[in-house]
């Protein structure tokens, strides 16, 4: 017989989710939507008060009704960090416990290979974040971070990284938690993605979607009955690695035909390469002649601009991106597909091609809502992403208890 | 902002949901599991008693000894019926709320096209079950039934039915409940499947596996963290028209290559009827000259007795199917797939031809622990699942207090 666990969230960490939820709630809306005794409800929201958590506000032109009383919860109670780590860029924001945005931090890095400098430095950052809007280290109750490698979520290690071997079973976890003594939870960039855009992008709404970064390699973050769905091994998502039927160049990981060989950012400047040397697309050539080498952005804007050859790359692209997402649309059923990362910048064309492709090769049920989109958030995806992943950990009701304990 | 929804299980559901998952267990394992008080424990436990719902056993040898006093359910309280429907064959399990099985009945059809002769039927086996078994009807709480097409489960309707148009949009929920008065859950094949591997066989112990249904035609139910995901309009696990590239067939859906054309049973007898004709096959020639006819059972059969010609057709459908839950592997990070349906009864050469092809194309970390395995229950899969259906249903935190207003 299968065993069930059960989670009970205490009253506590239950109306104080609530009033997070809502932004601000009366007393009489939070024992109907909690079902619990109108006493029990004073207490908690006493004790919360208390401990400086939430405050109760007179709305304006209500000062002497105290029936009137709005609860929100109190933002500078405490911050949280959000980071987000590419090759050759790192962003950090600081949010107060209402997820507001403090400070957004943008920076250009030579390069992501050596996680002996990367971490020091990102680090040094937060700390210097901190300093600027004079929040404590002890005022800090989390800290999220999503880097561009597969993690052992539970652990918070990276797992072979592909193209960062130096980062291979580096104990992040450990270094920042250690560092600021807080909680720190680790994952994937996509997952971390798909987290900005369903709390604060194009997802707010949706129960279930799926996110697909298309840049250097291709991977994808499921978001599944309102949470992140990593899979046995944290691996859910993993879709570079599909097979495109019939296409046979090798690929990194061993295997042949795999869709991140045949459709990512190197695949659009390698073909694009090609039809500069070949002299086939006059704007690629004149390109190539310039700066020696063709970036997958450069294929991109001639496609922006009309150049034939240029859009075939882009729309065979997609077309294969397509192919693969039109066998998971059928397989999962999501309202919602959202392509993101960096050649998403190839614009509608490239949308245009993947939303053919699954709307031809998916069933009936499974297109009649569903809609494929850009993600909206851009460069603060994956910052917003990795504090929404900290705080929904910190706040939720396995951890409530401890995480005010902690800290109030 | 993303509004989150919260469920607050009452004190009263929680206790009685946690005996349910042990079995027997005593007061202070019930304090220390649900984080309750003593007191409000108590209080429920008594109130659980009173309703007749649980009771107190003596463990043998500790007679006199309160402390040892151990809960459990009372299996009679009440029942719940399962029902598993064919295109040639019924399934009908009476449970006690213990989910036991008091009865179990398996009928031959001639057919189940016409909804208004089998509902009738199923109605009709049902009361002769209850009748047998003495359990008034005001003791049912609850009917599940799985159906051989894909269903709105919010509704509880057929939806487009490919091989039984008769009946798209029947009202089959609503007949149920109106006929027995109690609550009634009606959900597709697989997903039921899925649900009676998952509790009563296979997957017992599994958070995430994939149940592949190979009969007439090919779907998966998908359960995920511990449920059946179903997707945005239920069409989720719809696996039987994915494309294999390259495969030109005509489906009836419309399209060409589904995986379904390519391997499922029709296929399987297709392809063994090719090489009954050409002489290729003895063995299958010389079922041909009898029945004048051959089965995808027919090949099967003639491949675990070594007919070289059987044996590649059933290895081909194997590589096929495959290959397409190679991809869906990647995509979802089973730690199980299961494989059941008519065809599975085509043995191990079977198994190994969809292991080995997903083995060859599935990431390292996706398969480092997968498991590829038959499914065990056989035709109990079907009645158990839609038994389980309803009683988790009955019994879930939203639902419990109805349950117990309504029936005791």
């Amino acid at each position: 017989m299968r065993k069930t666990t059960f989670e009970a969230p205490s009253a506590l960490s239950l109306i104080f989710n609530i009033i997070r939820s809502e932004g601000l709630i009366n007393r009489t809306a939070l024992v109907r939507k909690t079902g619990l005794s109108k006493s029990t409800v004073s207490l908690q929201i006493n004790k919360l008060i208390e401990k400086g958590l939430i405050r109760e506000v007179q709305p304006e032109g209500a000062e002497n009704n105290v029936r009137k009383l709005q609860i929100e919860l109190v933002p500078d109670a405490g911050y949280v960090v959000g980071v987000f780590l590419g090759i050759y860029k790192l962003s950090i924001t600081l949010f107060n416990i209402k997820m507001e945005a403090i400070r957004e931090m943008y920076y250009d890095l030579e390069s992501a290979i050596d996680p002996a400098v990367i971490n020091p430095l990102i680090i040094e950052k937060i700390e210097e974040i901190l300093k600027m809007e004079k929040v404590a280290t002890a005022d800090l109750w989390g800290i999220g971070l999503g880097f561009p490698f597969p993690v052992d979520f539970q652990q918070g290690i990276p797992e072979t990284p592909p193209n960062l071997p130096l980062w291979h079973q580096y104990p992040l976890k450990q270094i920042y938690e250690e560092h600021f003594s807080c909680p720190v939870l680790i994952d994937n960039d996509v997952n971390v993605m798909a987290l900005g855009e369903g709390y604060s992008g194009i997802a707010q709404d949706e129960k279930d979607f799926l996110f697909v970064k298309v840049g250097n390699g291709i991977g994808a973050g499921l978001f599944l009955d309102g949470r992140i769905y990593r899979g046995d091994k944290g691996s859910a998502g993993d879709i570079g690695h599909i097979a495109i039927d019939g296409e046979s160049r090798l690929c990194h990981c061993g295997n042949q035909g795999c869709l991140e060989t045949i459709a990512a950012a190197p695949a659009i400047a390698r073909k694009g390469l090609e039809v500069a040397m070949t002299g086939e697309s006059p704007l690629l050539s004149e390109i190539y002649r310039k700066n020696n080498r063709v970036t997958a952005q450069d294929v991109g804007d001639s496609a922006q601009r009309g150049d034939m050859y240029a859009l075939q790359i882009i729309r065979e692209s997609g077309r294969n991106i397509g192919s693969v997402l039109a066998k998971l649309v059928n397989f999962m059923n999501p309202r919602m597909v959202i392509i993101g990362g960096g050649v998403a910048g190839a614009g509608n064309i490239f949308l245009a091609s993947i939303r053919e492709s699954i709307l031809s090769r998916s069933t009936h049920l499974a297109t009649i809502d569903l809609q494929v989109r850009f993600a909206e958030l851009k460069e603060k995806c994956g910052p917003y992403g990795a504090g929404r992943l900290i705080i929904e950990e910190i706040f939720s009701s396995a951890r409530f208890s401890q995480t005010i304990n902690d800290y109030l």
